[in-house]
C-alpha cells in the first residue's frame, strides 16, 4: 500500500535504513538533515512496487563516493535533482517517480529530497537491499535492467552522462573517475526503468522495512525491552528472516584508507569478556567479511552489521572509533540475492575474494 | 583558398604537423595510417576559415592521452566520428565541418579520419597552433568559445558527454579520468562553433602551413639541400616566423613517467663537440623548457622541436632515445598566442612553472 512520509518519520528511517546499509551507504545524521531542510511539514508519497502501472518510468537517484569524504563534504542539497533532470533530458523522458538504488543513512534520503523538491513519488524498493560500494552490484542489473545512461552532477553545476551499453562495470569504473575529480562525492541517476521491471528486479519495501526497524529499535529502548530482539522479530516476517549474533566486543583497531574512490580497512573487535581470538571485519565501503581467527561468521551478500552492544544504534565503517562496545550482527540477504547470477554480481568473487558465499544461517552466530 | 587532400600528401603533412607538435600530439606514422586506412584513393575538402559562413557550424574531433600509450594502443578508427556523432545527438544540431584542435603527428590526422568517413570538410585552423597536453589550453579558450559540452567516445562503444558550462580546466579534468579509465586514450569532439567563431580565435591555415613544412623538408632532402633552411624559409612567411638553433648533439639520457595520464619527464642532450653543459628538455606529452645550465633557451608556448640533426625529421618526446643526434630548434609562436590572456591559459604558469616568458627570439639561440 502507498503512504505519506513525514519529517517525524526521518530518524526512526534513517537508522533502519543506516542497519541495513551494513556499515555503508552514508551516515544517517546527514541524510537525515537533507531531506528535513527541503522537506519541512510536507509529505512525500511511497508508492508500493505493487501499485505500479507496468509503463510508469522511474528514474533511481542516489550519491555516490567515499562515506569517509561524504561526511566531510556535505552536499547543496540540488545535486541529486540536477541528475535526474540531466537524465530526463538526455533520454527525452520524464521521471514519473524516483527511488533508491540501496539502503543507507544518505542513500535512502537521496530520492526523498529530489522527491521533496520536485514532487515526484519514492518507489518503495531499491537495487541492493542493503549497501554495496559499486555502482553495478545492483539486483536491477542481474536481472537485466543496464545502468545506462547515467546521469552525474557536481556541486559547481557540472553535467556528466554516461553510456557504457550493457557494461556496467565500466559505467560504475567511468563515474568512479568522475567523482574522484569532484572530490570523492557525485551524485547520480541511473537504472532508469518502468514499473514492471521495478517489479521484477528491485528488492520490495525496503523503504518502509527500514522505518519499521528503525521503529522498533526505537520503542524497545523507550520500553526498557531489548532492542535485539525488537530488530529480529521485525526482520522475522521479511525476506530478510534470519539475525545471528556473531561478536559482543570492544573495538581496539581500525585501519581505514579512502583509496580509489572507496574507503577500505578493517575493524578488531576484542571479546568482552578478554576470551577466544578477536573477531575481524574486512570492508569496502561496506562490511564484507567477518572472520574470529580462521573461523568464517558471515559474508558479503549476507549483512554483517556493527552495532551499539545495548541501545543497537548502527555504527558505520566511517564512524568506526576506538573503545566503541559493540554488537556484530549477520542478517541474511533474501533469496533473490543468493542466485548463482546474483552472486556473480555482488558475491564474494565480485571484490577479488576468494571465499565461497555461505550463508550466514548455517554459521556459528547465535540466533538473536 | 580551399583545397582538396590526398593520400599522397600524408607523410608530409605528418612531418610537419609532427614537427609544429613540439615533441607532443601524437606519433606521425601512426595518424597516416590510419588516415590511408580509410581515404583510399579519395580526396577530403580543406576549407580556408576566411570562406566559411558565419553561421556555419564546426566541431573540432582529437585523440586525448598519453603519447607514451598512443603508440601502443591503436584506436580503432571508429572513434573520432563517434564523438562527434554523439555531441551532435546532444545538441541537436549537425556538423557542417570538423577541424583539428591542435597541431601534431596524430591530432592533425583525427579530422582528416572523421572526413573521410562522413564526407564533411576539415577547416584548415586548429586551436593551439601547436600541441599542448590539456583541453583547456586553447586560443578558442582564450578567446571565448567554452570546450564544453565535450563528447568522448571508446573503442568498445562507450560514450560519455561532459559539460562543466565555462569551466574548462574542469572539463579536461573530468575527460582525462575518463581517458585514463579506458586504458590511457580517448577520442572526443569538443569546442563546438561557428565559422564566425572560428575565424575570430582559431589559429589559420596550420594544416596548409604543417604541409608545406614538411614538403619544404623532403624536397630539400631530395635536391641535397639543407632541410632547416628550407623549413625556416617556409615558416618565414608566416605567424611563426623566427627559427632559432638552440643546440646541437646527442641524447645521453631520457626520463620518462606515464603518470595522470600524461607522459611526464626530461631529456638531456650534450653537445656534439662536448663543449659546455648539456641542454635539459622537459616536457609533460610536450616539450616545455629548454635550458643549457642555468641559461634558458626557450619556453612555452614558444615551440621547442627535437629533430634529427641532418634530416630534420621531427622527434615526439616518446620517440625519444640514446644516442640520437639532434638538433634543438626554438620556434616563435603567434602573437594571439603571446598575449596575456592567452599565457594564462598555456603559458609557463599553466604549468605550474615559476619562469616567466620570454619570446624565443630574444634569447640566445641562432639563426637558422
Amino acid at each position: 500500500m502507498s503512504w505519506i512520509l513525514t519529517a517525524a518519520d526521518l530518524p526512526d528511517l534513517a537508522r533502519g535504513a543506516t542497519l541495513l546499509g551494513t556499515g555503508g551507504g552514508g551516515d544517517p545524521y546527514i541524510g537525515q538533515m537533507l531531506v528535513q531542510q527541503v522537506l519541512g511539514n510536507g509529505g512525500i508519497t511511497i508508492l508500493d512496487p505493487d501499485e505500479l502501472a507496468d509503463d510508469m518510468f522511474v528514474i533511481p537517484t542516489a550519491q555516490m563516493g567515499a562515506p569517509t569524504v561524504m561526511v566531510e563534504k556535505i552536499p547543496a542539497g540540488t545535486e541529486p535533482l540536477a541528475a535526474l533532470r540531466t537524465l530526463e533530458a538526455h533520454l527525452g523522458r520524464t521521471a514519473e517517480a524516483t527511488m533508491p538504488i540501496e539502503c543507507g543513512g544518505v542513500n535512502s534520503m537521496i530520492p526523498l529530497i529530489v522527491a521533496a523538491e520536485s514532487g515526484l513519488p519514492v518507489v518503495d524498493a531499491d537495487g541492493m537491499g542493503r549497501a554495496f560500494p559499486e555502482l553495478s552490484m545492483e539486483t536491477f542489473a542481474v536481472y537485466g535492467v543496464q545502468g545506462s545512461p547515467l546521469a552525474l552532477a557536481g556541486e559547481r553545476g557540472e553535467h556528466v552522462i554516461i553510456d557504457t551499453g550493457s557494461d556496467n562495470r565500466q559505467m560504475e569504473s567511468f563515474a568512479r573517475a568522475i567523482t574522484i575529480r569532484l572530490g570523492g562525492v557525485g551524485h547520480i541517476a541511473e537504472y532508469a526503468m518502468t514499473g514492471a521491471d521495478v517489479r521484477r528486479t528491485a528488492i520490495p519495501r525496503t523503504l518502509s522495512m527500514a522505518l519499521a526497524l528503525g521503529r522498533a529499535i526505537r520503542i524497545a529502548r523507550e520500553q526498557h525491552r531489548s532492542p535485539f530482539a525488537a530488530l529480529a522479530d521485525t526482520l522475522s516476517t521479511t525476506l530478510y528472516s534470519h539475525v545471528r549474533e556473531l561478536h559482543v566486543g570492544k573495538v581496539v583497531d581500525v585501519e581505514r584508507r579512502t583509496t580509489e574512490g572507496f574507503a577500505r580497512g578493517k575493524a578488531l573487535i576484542e571479546a568482552t569478556d578478554g576470551s577466544g581470538d578477536p573477531v575481524v571485519i574486512a570492508f569496502q565501503n561496506e562490511n564484507l567479511t567477518a572472520y574470529r581467527g580462521e573461523e568464517l561468521l558471515a559474508i558479503v551478500p549476507d549483512l554483517i552489521c556493527v552495532v551499539d552492544h545495548e541501545t543497537a544504534e548502527p555504527i558505520t565503517t566511517e564512524g568506526l572509533r576506538y573503545g566503541q562496545r559493540v554488537r556484530v550482527l549477520g542478517i541474511s540477504t533474501p533469496d533473490l540475492m543468493r542466485t548463482p547470477e546474483a552472486l556473480d554480481t555482488f558475491g564474494p568473487s565480485a571484490f577479488g575474494l576468494t571465499e565461497t558465499f555461505v550463508p550466514v544461517e548455517t554459521l556459528a552466530g547465535r540466533p538473536v
